[in-house]
């Protein structure tokens, strides 16, 4: 996602830290990327865990964050990663949480509290739950934070400040299992909402993957113009295309699963999305300004009641 | 436009200031709102102008900007502003073009420069050229440069620095007017480009008509949302809606007539974009992840093209 950093919410972070034990004993972390190296610098600023043990694919990203510092220990095996961790978090892009579930599943410790970042819940609920077992609580989460860089060296401790968290817990799971992982989420400064997975889908439908999908979508558009036009594209980006290529710049993989298990709500919105489309191009075929001016000073409406909401 | 302000460029500045006469000796400001205060700012600040008097539909607006300090005298009627004006700078919504030029054309001094600063450049210079008599040196511009904020309070001295202004000059034009307007442009700290006025509106419609178009659509469509969801589109924004809201909190007169007025290039751009979105939704249907991941991946080296060439 193309978020940028707010202040920090130091609120939050002061009633958790140094005084009290921490949170959990153990957080195993599946993926170094910058998701979840954003969560180990957060978790060890705060003192929300006492150790940090981590794994990702390749050796290279291991070496990586051990050398940052931001693990204590890393293992090539997500198996052996989670043994003994009562926080388990799996950062990996969605479409490869299915595997992540089957290969720790058997090694979880009773009790351990199991959670996610993907964009999307649903996919992520019917991939995972069947492979966690009983005694564990799965506790599904989604950070709306991130910039549109990636990799184990992007994550900082401040990405979560301010922002929200969103956990969608299954039904009939253990509510103090939720509580306790929205207590960590607020450990590092971000706000915490529980909602449905299916509500959250469609949410995020609109507000993430549409806007995503539109800019990855007009910066090919640029770039497969005729060539002499193309350089012009980048010297004059700043007049308006800038904005969409930084959200285009957003990690391939991870967006790629997006969309794919998020398929119905954003083809949903899509829809829509082209209907407006096709009224907007109608309206200025046929020299309906009246019309384009009252659609614009809606939108500028919405912006004021972002800012008001201090997301801004 | 939704551009964000670089650090000053001082270097260009210093070339100019103080040293010497000003570059003109009175400057007519037709317009006062986000560019033209910006303007009258930045031409005091770098000295290029001995005297400013500008003009404003309404008194309220004059008021503001006599009381803000950006302008030496006010006027009612533009054609009382031009009378012995060196430059006059049109700084309107591009479809009030033509009652400004014939409102001024039999007031202008003999060899006074006249620009404007429209998003379009074809539809100025038709509605334009007819009324500016021989004589006086018509050189259209466009900088590009602005924020979404509209209104005489919202302009600064800065907001040219490190920027690109383009000069779109008419054939057979004078080339010593053309360079004296370039020195302007470049006194404010603006990179300056000339180029013919149809190239000029293709290469707007795509980096920067198109983008406020999709930005206008996308938020409209969001607003448009079932109730429930539409305070969370707010809440959540931060996940990458909150970029095109932005952008499409600009001013909605001045982007009617920019659509108007660009149609051709605009209408050809959003057809191309439509064709491009719908591959990407047959992608997505039809589970094409390969696909999906190929096209973000090459946009995401289009990212890296920008913050290269210093427009990120």
């Amino acid at each position: 996602m193309a978020v940028k950093k707010k202040a920090p919410a130091k609120k939050a972070v002061k009633k958790v830290a140094t005084k009290q034990a921490p949170l959990f004993k153990k957080m195993a972390l599946i993926g170094l990327g910058h998701i979840g190296s954003s969560i180990a610098w957060a978790a060890k600023k705060n003192g929300l865990v006492g150790e940090i043990v981590g794994t990702a694919r390749t050796a290279a990203t291991r070496a990586t964050a051990k050398k940052l510092g931001f693990i204590d220990s890393a293992v090539g095996d997500p198996a052996k990663a989670v043994k003994g961790a009562d926080l388990v978090v799996v950062c990996v892009p969605v479409g490869a949480c299915k595997a992540v579930a089957q290969a720790i599943g058997p090694h979880l410790a009773p009790g351990a509290i199991v959670t996610d970042v993907g964009s999307v819940k649903q996919t992520v609920i019917k991939d995972m739950a069947p492979f966690l077992p009983k005694g564990v609580h799965f506790v599904p989460g989604h950070p709306l934070a991130g910039t549109e860089n990636s990799g184990p060296t992007s994550g900082f401790a401040e990405l979560f400040e301010g922002r929200w968290t969103i956990l969608t817990p299954l039904k009939g799971g253990d509510a103090k299992a939720t509580a306790k992982l929205r207590a960590f989420w607020e450990g590092i400064g971000s706000n915490v909402d529980v909602m449905d997975a299916a509500h959250h889908d469609r949410v995020l439908a609109i507000t993430s993957h549409l806007p995503h999908l539109i800019a990855f979508t007009i910066v090919g558009t640029a770039t497969e113009l005729e060539k002499h036009l193309r350089g012009e594209v980048i010297k004059y980006a700043a007049s308006g295309f800038r904005d969409f290529t930084r959200i285009a710049a957003s990690d391939p993989v991870m967006w790629r699963d997006i969309f794919l298990n998020n398929k119905e709500a954003v083809l949903e919105m899509l829809g829509r999305l082209n209907e407006d489309l096709s009224a907007m191009q109608r309206a200025i075929r046929w020299n309906q300004g009246d019309k384009l001016q009252k659609k614009f000073a809606k939108t500028r409406e919405i912006r004021r009641s972002i800012v008001k909401a201090g997301q801004a």
